[in-house]
């Protein structure tokens, strides 16, 4: 099985678009980005048994390794356009590529990206498989993380933990990453650690309202941090303000629930600063994206994330935040 | 050792440029593409134990991994802008990361091109490196795969074969790696494996001169056969017109020295085709640029890729062009 056989069979897949001059199957792509925009880039890499289970499904792998990527593109408010994929494999398997193939472009269709440029290649190991996606934004109205005001309300999309339950079900042998269910509060989070739901629309509604947003990949507190880092400023988050959804609390997998809310990872929300007076604009901007959002504390003078309990009483979490380096195996 | 630290170790090395807003250090880049040009993007994957020895040293890695995606601009005649980098280490090794760097921003650095987006990750395995690299190109001047016409001259830059000898050389336990020489031959074969040159002056010279270009990183039987493909037309390429340095003749690996100017793949060299009156042009482009070239054939109507030797006999090739996805050890 040779490389050329695997990129045909993406080639074969792909779409014409009046955006692309030249597709898969050249030394490169031809890409006409629209006038007067920024290209915003990002590259994510997901590696087996590190990243996914190693007997995470070939479909859901391939719509979790675009879903890391597009995650990246709505925290800066940019709208898809085209990305790549690399594709490393132990050997040529015809079905398993397929099946990738079907979950990474069921996403892509979805969020309007093309697949313009593949390479396949064979590894010495489990599967690692890495995506560089591209989006446009107007230069001025990207979603930095370096533009937080003091005063400013912290907002998050969705509900944070989920992803980190499954996960943590998955390890102690409670949830399999292959069948759906066997619960309702299984499958939820189930679904949320496999096929978690990149935030574009609501990245695109942000523009011009939000002064600082971030995707909350790395977990709630690390990635406020990386804000209040970029924009020197300090964060007051209200613990009692985040939302915990019940199958969250029922499947309770920590001492403390806010353990996987807060510090947990892998979850594709986003983090964003707002001034005050536009919380109406905000709420309907989300609204109209079809995401539910939270304001979850402020933006203060100094540095660091400072968490508060519903007494009002100083919080320390009871983990590091989640590391992309630490073995999870 | 977080990804964060690794990410910062390139940041820290990265540098501003009047086209990237914003470089590595939030959700993704934002980058400024030149009005009116095409972006021409590929990906390409090096992975450890396939397409490098496991014990090449990782400032040779780190040019190889760009150079064989600059290799790819070069053959669309695109001018570089800005790549991404996704490494799969099995640890986070600072002196390692440092040593990758310096042979990848090397070439960077000569080649004008920026790094602007990185992903480092942790792999139960060999190393991984994938980088996906950007370029422009005015639309109408890009060097496809499709334009080869009947009557076309077929021409190659520099000398191929030279990386296929010395890989032979490796496996035979006659070359190291990881030092220079012992003898100048060797030594010239060694730097064209380990740091092969992207002809990226030639491809810009040759903007409006060529009709078909490819680069040969698949041995040049291969990759002629693709603009054959491509362009719906066939090739006769004559043997005795392919240069093979005197190096490579003395060092002979095979029964047939052509085996590895043909097929035997990884070098990156150029194969385009163009007008015979513009034989004079070509060659000044050429001089220009600092590059070799050598006229090898004609672009015939028909398919396929017909090889004759200096007799103008009918000539085969002992063995299949090079295939990524055989093991190479």
């Amino acid at each position: 099985m040779a490389e050329f056989d695997l990129i045909a069979r993406i080639q074969a897949r792909s779409r014409a678009r009046a955006d692309i001059a030249l597709g898969v199957g050249d030394d490169a792509a031809l890409l006409l980005p629209p006038d007067g925009q920024a290209l915003a880039v990002t590259v994510d890499t997901l590696n087996s048994g590190m990243h996914f289970p190693a007997e995470a499904l070939p479909a859901d792998i391939g719509w979790k390794s675009l879903a890391v990527n597009l995650s990246d593109l709505a925290a800066m408010g940019a709208q898809p356009l085209w990305c790549t994929l690399s594709l490393a494999l132990p050997r040529a398997d015809v079905a398993w590529l397929d099946a990738f193939l079907d979950g990474f472009l069921a996403l892509a269709d979805g969020a309007g990206i093309a697949l313009v440029g593949g390479d396949t290649t064979q590894i010495q190991g489990p599967p690692s498989i890495s995506v560089t996606a591209m989006g446009a934004v107007p230069p001025g109205q990207a979603l930095r993380r370096d533009g937080a005001q003091a005063g400013d309300d912290i907002w998050v999309t969705g509900t944070p933990g989920d992803a980190f339950v499954a996960l943590t079900l998955w390890r102690q042998g409670r949830l399999d990453v292959t069948v759906p269910g066997p619960s309702a509060d299984l499958e939820s989070v189930r679904q949320r650690l496999l096929r978690p739901t990149p935030r574009l629309a609501a990245g695109l509604a942000l523009r011009g309202l939000a002064h600082a947003c971030v995707d909350i990949s790395d977990g709630l507190l690390g990635d406020l941090g990386h804000i209040c880092e970029r924009s020197a400023v300090g964060a007051r988050l209200r613990l009692d303000a985040v939302p915990v959804p019940a199958a969250q609390r029922r499947l309770a997998v920590a001492e403390d629930p806010y353990a996987a809310v807060l510090a947990g990872g892998d979850d594709y929300e986003l983090c964003f600063t707002a001034a005050p007076a536009q919380r109406d604009a905000i709420a309907a901007a989300l609204l109209a994206a079809g995401t539910e959002g939270s304001r979850i504390g402020s933006i203060v003078a100094g540095d660091g994330v400072e968490v508060v309990d519903a007494l009002g009483h100083p919080w320390r979490p009871p983990h590091a935040a989640f590391q992309h380096f630490s073995a999870d195996s």
